[in-house]
């Protein structure tokens, strides 16, 4: 049986990588979401498992020494991580898993799992990446200039990952990544023990 | 503007890759299939520049001094090639262009032209395999052997591929040829042009 496939979809905030995530479940829903662990308090309706796994500081701290995270960050005084062994079981048993994670992360999972299949989500323009990271609002303008500078910054990291799908429109997007899916699971690389079937057979 | 891509599809005689290509071909007006050189005379309806590019014996050979084919063999005593200029014509011109070609051809295609897609075709078995061989009739037990034996042995060559295609059903292998093809042109490695447009917009 062949692996399944450790997804990364990534890219700048702005460029619409949750929605095109969101759309990608929804029409597959064999693919599984990775679910991440946090020291974050539960907020209400969140479920241990379902939303995140809930851990204590100290047990976080714990796993980051273990290394039990395919990437991890602090932010605002809070660990964010996705575990290793949710997302192998799954590919084990021949399942893909999707992880929606920033750059950095996607950096760290790289360096962990190199034969994740990396894919950055490009905005159709910088002119409409600023109009998206402005139409989300509730944002004073300094912290608007920030965010689109920073997301400017972040398109140089395109080169670091296998594919670049343009996010024109959430389906066709959608559609390129799926592709991308069917495409990997024909790569040489991970078909030789079908290869190897097909010879004994 | 993105380059075209130069797809090679291959594999070992009986698994299927005409059949494919004539699919893909149905399916998507817009692949130019390569139009190859020979010194093989024109049979009856043939048309120059639509079935071969009928060419002499030391035309065909100044053609080869002059690194003009992609690949080329010689043939019960005729010479076929893919010239270079045809496919590199349509691939900048942004269009794709489709190879069907044996597996020593694409070996050379790849030294030349390692930027192509290259694209194994695999019988679902090797039992099947052999029965689409027998399924041709009009060979001798003995050729059929040789034929099932060599086809046997080129399954060896689907490593030096990027990809394998699995030809259970004509459909559902195309589909995976047009999802390899829409993937490759996401390619990062493929679409720094684009990436570039994006940030100067």
């Amino acid at each position: 049986m062949s692996k399944g496939l450790l997804v990364v979809v990534s890219g700048p905030s702005g460029a619409g990588k949750g929605t095109i995530c969101k759309e990608l479940l929804d029409r597959n829903p064999n693919i599984n979401l990775s679910v991440s662990t946090t020291t974050r308090k539960p907020r209400n309706g969140e479920l241990e498992g379902i939303n995140y796994f809930f851990k204590e500081r100290n047990t976080f701290e714990e796993m980051i020494d273990d290394d039990e995270f395919l990437e991890h960050a602090e932010v605002y005084g809070n660990y964010y991580g996705t575990p290793r062994s949710y997302a192998m079981d799954k590919i084990n048993k021949g399942e893909d898993i999707l992880l929606e994670i920033d750059i950095q992360g996607a950096l760290q999972v790289k360096e962990k799992y190199p034969d994740g299949v990396f894919i950055f989500i490009l905005p159709p323009s910088l002119k409409e990446l600023k109009n998206r990271i402005i139409g989300r609002g509730s944002e004073t303008e300094e912290s608007l200039i920030t965010r689109y500078g920073a997301a400017k910054a972040e398109m140089e990291f395109a080169f670091k990952y296998d594919y670049g799908v343009v996010n024109d429109t959430v389906e066709k997007a959608t559609e390129k990544v799926e592709a991308i899916l069917l495409a990997e699971k024909s790569r040489i690389s991970r078909i030789k023990d079908i290869i190897k079937n097909i010879e004994e057979e």
